[in-house]
């Protein structure tokens, strides 16, 4: 068994991600699961020993956490850095876990808060080490969006971010489906995905979204439209008011836009892109999460 | 005990309002309860017989139903009457209730559907009776919002709905405040609720729904504004982007915009419309559905 020389977690909201690393920064193992920052409330610390006795080549090796963990909501809240922050000297700013037992090098990644003209303000957990290694591999100018329960739109500057703009895209999509007027309609399998999400799409338009959002049940009760694929048109319409708000905020149509998460929802985005006439290149989310832990890694080898 | 001559029932998704009318289309007495249409599934009929035995004032008076009794998840699903239809001839297309007991004579009211151009199609169930009331008080013309779950707006003509917008306001703002991240910020009461609707109404501008939703949370994140009224200002957020659509769809900001609904709902719909240098006149609601129920009852009386 190869000894472990680092253990990186993404703890988001619902999910974990963990990827053990070896001497070299070399991926050994990883592992997912469903505990998230919701389900691991008020028992973080055990949630992470369990990790570690079900997986004893991770030894002692530094532990570093992202996302949600270091929110209010999460184990210990850790306030967000200044986003102009090189995203490549964020692993100076790790900041150690209060409760580790002693002797344990357990750190959380600050999440970046950006700062707008008239006081606006829009923060990320977990994406800057996601942007860090995109960074790492080589991605450091342009726009890049992660798709998510809230989407990230970000434009990379010389490393850093230069903008943010979050769009609660997932969440409302998830409340939508839940419960209320669309759910029952959502609960309807679609016969071929991609042409319901065109639909949505097509839809939007110019349209206000709560609007919009009302039409996925007027189209169906009133103007005769099968009820079979209306979470995909739904999803069609969040999709294309992000995109239409990035174009209005002056995305310019003909550079690429980088599409970093889930392979079904990068999909979904640049289908939606080209919709709009814009260009989108996918980059591999396990590889700029590697590409982060790496820099972590390489960080904390070189610590006395 | 003055005989009933017409019941009248706004049945909506929550709650149920009744009023009882005598031989001279006067008010005898009004019932309002959390029976509505969600609540009654598959046991309608047998709420209705327990509001009329709890009011043997009611007696076998005719019984005409609005709402979403009237819909697929209703009691019986009664089709969409085209919009076109002037408002003041929605008396002769009642439909008879079919599981009715012999001799009674339960109606219900159909919605109406309005098309656009390009197929679209929006939908009322209810709100044809209430603009059928404002339209015997005089208010044939113009736009009308009736705010809601579903906020309902509306462009008059000659009696007749030429125009309809559905946004799903209400829905949304119920959606966000009962989970998901901004609910727990939305459960911090307000100090000042004008004050914090206000700052939503303002902090919209051109931005995109989904977008300045996150805004919500992210002010109090990362710039540090109170989490209190969060609620009144995700409400702001909402209500402006009804308005914001209005106006850019054409709505004459000199022209006054009645509003039709809850005394509360329609403060905040005229504190958002000064926002935006546009006038608003308030109807009066119970003023309008008793016209409305009135119009029925003389219908209905004059049948053989």
């Amino acid at each position: 068994m190869t000894r472990a020389r680092f253990l990186g977690i993404d703890w988001g909201t619902t999910h974990r991600r963990a990827m053990l690393l070896g001497p070299d920064g070399e991926l050994l193992d990883l592992r997912r699961d469903e505990e998230g920052s919701l389900a691991c409330r008020g028992r973080f610390r055990a949630a992470l020993q369990d990790l570690l006795r079900a997986w004893p080549a991770a030894g002692d090796a530094p532990v570093v956490m992202a996302g949600m963990v270091g929110s209010a909501l999460g184990w210990q809240e850790v306030p967000y850095l200044d986003a102009a922050l090189p995203l490549q000297r964020l692993a100076q700013h790790l900041v150690p876990v209060a409760d580790a037992p002693a002797g344990a090098r357990w750190f959380i990644v600050p999440g970046l808060c950006w700062r707008g003209a008239q006081g606006r303000a829009d923060v990320m957990r977990g994406e800057e080490t996601q942007l860090l290694g995109a960074a790492a591999l080589g991605v450091g100018e342009g726009w890049i969006v992660l798709p998510g329960t809230h989407s990230k739109w970000v434009l990379l500057q010389r490393g850093a971010v230069a903008a943010l703009r979050t769009c609660m895209t997932g969440e409302l999509f998830a409340a939508l489906r839940e419960r209320g007027t669309l759910a029952p309609l959502m609960a309807e399998p679609s016969l071929d995905a991609d042409a319901d999400f065109d639909r949505g799409v097509q839809a939007l338009g110019d349209e206000e979204l709560g609007h919009a959002l009302f039409g996925a049940r007027a189209r169906v009760v009133g103007a005769g439209a099968p009820a079979a694929g209306t979470a995909e048109y739904v999803s069609g319409l969040l999709m294309a008011a992000e995109w239409r708000d990035a174009l209005r905020r002056g995305l310019p149509p003909g550079q690429p836009v980088r599409l970093l998460g889930e392979p079904a929802l990068a999909a979904r985005h640049a289908r939606c892109a080209r919709h709009f006439g814009c260009r989108t290149e996918r980059l591999d989310p396990q590889a700029a999460q590697l590409a982060a832990w790496r820099a972590f890694h390489d960080h904390l080898s070189v610590l006395p």
